[in-house]
């Protein structure tokens, strides 16, 4: 892509409203656009993160056998009274709106009311189990304070899998598996050594739930980092001598992380009230058993923000990042020019995702700064000087060596 | 994909309170799911539909340089207020809800109040324009009845693109470009024979704005087309005595169609009230003058339904049926099953999408009935018959010829 036809350009100050690392910076680089607190326009640059944070997201849910489906935002109270959680949650986090005729309904902000039932319709046998469904969507929490950039939204993506079984057993062994797939993708987005597995209050049905917690001092929890294991405890369950429930230990760290994502093994919590049952080998109608799985889209790329940047910019890891290699055209001279197409369609040629820095209006200081800003992972920087010895100068966003490349091996480079 | 994995079923029966071919078929063949009226969930099959549809109009619209970014659906009042819009559509088809510090938001059923401000922040200088931008993103319409399966729903997905541009002439020349693309993408989705462009009421800039209209007589508006030179004419712009204002012939006919996409232009309609400027070559402030082209995804998923089925179910077009073959397994018997494993995954490796049927609960007569209901393109059969012949059986769902086809051939086939 052409940096001199994409709109979004950067801005030498972080607004004044925004205080966290990932909002100023994101509105810097011409990721994001606040329209209103917690409410975020996503823009060319910050689309692209997303999207493949999302695919990424997409391949291991495949992976681990789950089907895509895309539930609604509107949600009518009927469902919700049913688990009693309208009345439970009124006038909290949960938006409520009644349209013309003046029914009720609230903006999805999770959906085990939509997804239960609907289940219901269509897995009827005992051998239709386990069965698992997800979906990427937009989410709404009406949020009293929204002061976190996009790591806590009013709207936000996430992704939500729900799964059903017909044994506990069989509910564990999938809930294993959902938090290997978790690590992967942390893996791939590049946050898995900051991302520790972590103990939550549960529900009536198991004693804990599990979070993915990365550690960021933009983080609104507080978790306890056991030095031997490495399991974390969220301080919500501390107790007072505390015990690594996984090893048994007493030695931990403190440390500030934000939520990515949780799991929970919700049992019949939701089957029962909605009589979603299956037949079992004696004949006797068993309610289902169930587990759902979170994990945030949006959150998930402000915390790579938060994660990785220096006092220049953002940082980002390569699978997610906006594009691979950002080639910049240092001067207006012929040859300069035309070499810089040349090498920006040969990249093109090979699969490789390149933001050519082409504008005319700025100068070689500026759009170094630029990208720094925006954080592209390789830089290449096409001047006369660079042209003279046939090549290219070259730098890793995560590093600070300078060093020429020749032009027919660049391909070799980048992802 | 393994059909015995997918949890969605196909339904005997439409549900009663579906009148709509669309919503009966989709239903029955489990591509969508009511929770709510005019609030349906994507299953697996839809969902993929869905994505194509998308997939292509992304691909359209990036050909004529508009740049994706992603708006909220969650915008406040103030907004609004600046276009007097809000009031303006009091108690109408925009949904309102407030948050629980008794704040005013509408869920965007357009996003001219959102796209106007954010362009003015960032394209300031006169070489900045002609720019385009779009979105495909979930809307909102308080709709008072919706009775018409995914055509009109209270939740849709819509592709919107916004243009901004120094002269009349400049936005005039893009409105062409639009229409082109536009037919490009019906004939990709296989409804351009079936679609009409359509002259429809302007607004205060221009005495026209136009309509994409698809002929079925599930649509909810009258159009007329001249005989002459195919324009159509919306039946709410008919004068007594009508003149095709393209041609100037006065022969029409008449037909029902349903709108599946609208092009404005807008003029300075929005740019005016939130004061977005451009300093022209005298040094004058001048307004941007903008144009806005909308297109409904689910809607044109419906509409193709509507067009393409018969008796048995859904006649998908090639490019957005949900998988491009239908590798049916007709008895358990060993050699079958072991031949048409291998046919699945010779084809999976060569790229094709192939929904294998290898129920072992459904007999012959379900699986074929199932097929023409799903409306994949291409039907395979594997048989003991044909397998004695190294064959299998072909049949494209919109054809009655059935023959056999070699199984070192099947690669030629299909998309």
């Amino acid at each position: 892509m052409k940096q001199s036809l994409i709109f979004s350009k950067t801005l030498k100050q972080a607004p004044k409203d925004e205080q966290s690392v990932n909002a100023r910076l994101l509105t810097r680089a011409g990721f994001i656009d606040k329209l209103s607190a917690g409410i975020y326009s996503f823009l060319p640059f910050g689309l692209r993160v997303c999207q493949k944070i999302e695919n990424i997201v997409r391949q291991e849910m495949n992976e681990i056998g789950a089907q895509e489906i895309l539930m609604p935002v509107l949600q009518p109270k009927s469902i919700w009274d049913v688990t009693g959680r309208w009345q439970k949650f009124a006038g909290k986090e949960m938006f409520k709106l009644k349209n013309q005729a003046n029914k009720d309904y609230t903006l999805g902000w999770t959906h085990e009311e939509v997804i239960t039932p609907l289940m219901q319709k269509f897995v009827l046998s005992r051998k239709d189990f386990p069965v698992f469904v997800y979906q990427i969507q937009d989410k709404f929490r009406d949020e009293i304070r929204a002061k976190s950039g996009i790591l806590r939204t009013r709207e936000f993506i996430m992704k939500d899998l729900y799964s059903f079984h017909t044994s506990e057993n069989d509910l564990d062994k999938y809930y294993e598996k959902v938090k290997k797939a978790y690590f992967r993708i942390f893996k791939k987005i590049g946050i898995d050594k900051q991302t520790y597995l972590c103990l939550a209050s549960g529900g009536s049905f198991s004693k804990y739930s599990h979070e993915f917690q990365t550690i960021t001092s933009a983080g609104e929890d507080v978790i306890y980092i056991c030095e031997n294991c490495g399991m974390a405890i969220n301080k919500e369950i501390k107790t007072e001598h505390l015990k690594c429930p996984e090893c048994g230990k007493t030695k931990f760290r403190q440390e500030k992380a934000i939520e990515i994502g949780n799991i929970f093994k919700l049992g019949t919590n939701y089957t029962k009230p909605f009589d979603f049952k299956f037949i079992d080998k004696d004949g006797t109608r068993q309610p289902v058993i169930m587990g759902c799985y979170g994990l945030g889209i949006t959150r998930m790329m402000g915390a790579v923000v938060e994660v990785f940047n220096d006092a220049n910019g953002i940082v980002w890891p390569e699978n997610i990042a906006p594009y691979q290699i950002h080639l910049i055209q240092v001067g207006d001279d012929l040859k300069v020019k035309e070499t810089a197409e040349k090498i920006y369609k040969g990249l093109l040629k090979q699969g490789k995702e390149v933001l050519y820095d082409d504008r005319k209006d700025k100068r070689p200081g500026e759009k170094f700064a630029d990208a720094d800003l925006i954080g592209i992972p390789l830089r290449m920087v096409v001047s006369k000087k660079t042209v003279e010895k046939n090549s290219v100068e070259i730098k890793y966003r995560n590093k600070n060596k300078v060093e020429l490349a020749q032009i027919k091996e660049l391909g070799k480079l980048g992802r």
